[in-house]
């Protein structure tokens, strides 16, 4: 469905990432072919979005497994480059969760006294192809949402620079482009690191679909004119009464998009549904550095000795939302408590 | 109240302005000694903030009348020079109305055969004058709203860099400071040409009022927080019916703001008040170049072939509206009737 991956295995078994922090300007890939190269790439940003991370640690953890000249390793190398890979981002939840499953994986392999590589790959190929079947069923729950002519307005960058597959929030997006319904996006620049007019628009523009870019300030505006069929983004964590954190600004949008009566849609795996929080209020939120907010390209834009506050997440009220689109189908606001049910 | 001064007129009678293209990198001021160099500061917004170029195109209009060598001009040549000064930006309603009171006064000079220089400086230090005043006023008629240890929130810049005095929105703060109420302000940085991180946290910090500058789209997650005492926003053209067109952005925070039970409050002098238009879907929206949002300070920020939308004001209707801080006092919502009859 995409003609881009933000991922890949080379010939020679090194790992090919598309460096994100070059885009949009440039499209480099980069030939991965060490544990400290992968764990460079993800501390450095060069590959984001929590699964594409979660991909690609225990991608980057094969890489442990490749002794000199194809000779074996041990056991320990392989759990020490796991440790090294998930230093880089301590607070991921899905890059813990891949390395957890390469470690367990490598130690039931090494048990059996067999290859460690053989067994690593396939783990690893695994939780990718997991995860763009989870990509694809989100698109299937949230193609009916999605008719002719529609514009979708979105915030951040769930897409398939953010997933093994072809996002989470674009995955209706694009199985409807597909589906040649002539579906348009309007992409929030998401302001401090631009993730809307860098990364969002960049791979809509790559596989064909109409993108206009905002100042996250002018979606309200937007909503208001009344060409946006409806509002789909992302989510990082999402409570058990349905409130969501996602990237900051998402709030902003959702009180908007009600006050103009455009339906709100939430897209993610049920992975991302977090029973064990009650609610929005108990879900904690990163503050980053100043410097994100004071500058953009390393160039200051605010005055000096302005304090800046910068929360990364903010919290979306579960009774603002029309509903979930996840790998489990579309589900209104009242049926979290079947799925509730099925998990606990 | 405020220890800078915009605009000044040098010893020699030229034209003193702060290069607000600048800030907040550097302040340097530019003495403009001809009606050229004025109309290029305009035209460049080294000088901005509608009452501030109001005055800086009367002040300008003065280097018309002065001969060379001091000698004498004709009224021709003043007119000439309103007219260039006025092309610089033609929709500025403030420019327009100063040039045309320069006008005026020229032609009343000339017809009594007197000197043009003289009463030209006049007029436009009457001007000027009475800017002073009305900021003065409107930051009376807000002080109230200001308690000890307030946090106003504010968007774009309507502050002493936009007037001749101390701001329209930001003269209640610079007031309340003055009183000693430790008022504190957060301002959004107003993508995309930032005016908030650059000019309104700049002219805060050099008046000794802590700011703390966050992006647009983290006002939603602030007015939830619960330590913003009150909005207060400039405008552009108030409507009859209230309804007011300002910088992109302020209806979302005004969305926000009344999602959580804060005060919202615009601050304009009473000629804002455009009674011939009904209401807010009666006044034009400007939407200028895609380059603003495609770019900071000249380095690509977006995908290119991205289409790019940018609004440069939006409406914020009267029903998300506390009140109105004018230089006529603190006007409830309902009061505007009396207004409009004062008016007509």
């Amino acid at each position: 469905v995409h003609p881009l991956s933000a991922i890949a295995w080379t010939e020679s078994g090194s790992v090919r990432i598309l460096d994100q922090t070059l885009l949009p300007g440039e499209e480099r890939y980069l030939d991965l072919a060490t544990v400290d190269a992968v764990a460079e790439a993800i501390s450095m940003l060069r590959v984001r979005g929590a699964p594409l991370i979660g991909i690609a640690g225990a991608m980057g953890a094969t890489l442990a497994a490749r002794g000199p000249n194809g000779s074996a390793v041990r056991l320990e190398d392989v759990l020490a480059g796991c440790d090294r890979l998930q230093s880089t981002r301590p607070t991921a939840v899905n890059l813990a969760w891949g390395l957890e499953r390469m470690r367990r994986r490598a130690r039931a392999s090494a048990a059996q006294g067999a290859d460690l590589l053989p067994a690593l790959t396939a783990e690893a190929n695994a939780i990718w192809e997991e995860d763009r079947l989870m990509c694809q069923r989100i698109g299937e729950a949230g193609l009916r949402l999605i008719q002719d002519g529609s514009t979708v307005l979105t915030h951040c960058n769930a897409g398939a620079l953010a997933t093994g597959g072809i996002g989470t929030a674009l995955a209706p997006v694009y199985l409807a482009h597909q589906a040649g319904r002539g579906v348009k996006v309007v992409a929030d620049e998401t302001r401090p690191l631009l993730q809307g007019s860098r990364l969002t628009a960049w791979e809509l523009l790559r596989a064909g679909i109409p993108v206009t870019v905002i100042a996250d300030n002018m979606a309200a505006s937007r909503l208001r004119r009344g060409d946006i069929s409806c509002v789909i983004v992302g989510a990082d964590r999402i409570a058990a009464n349905g409130d969501v954190a996602n990237k900051i600004g998402t709030y902003g949008v959702a009180l908007a998009a009600r006050a103009h009566g455009v339906p709100f849609y939430v897209a993610a795996p049920t992975s991302t549904f977090d029973f064990a929080t009650a609610n929005g209020t108990a879900i904690p939120i990163e503050e980053r550095r100043a410097d994100e907010v004071r500058s953009v390209h390393g160039k200051p834009v605010a005055a000096p000795g302005a304090a800046v506050w910068n929360p990364a997440f903010d919290v979306t009220p579960a009774e603002l939302l029309t509903g979930y689109i996840t790998d489990q189908g579309l589900l209104e606001r009242d049926q979290l408590s079947t799925l509730i049910r099925q998990k606990s």
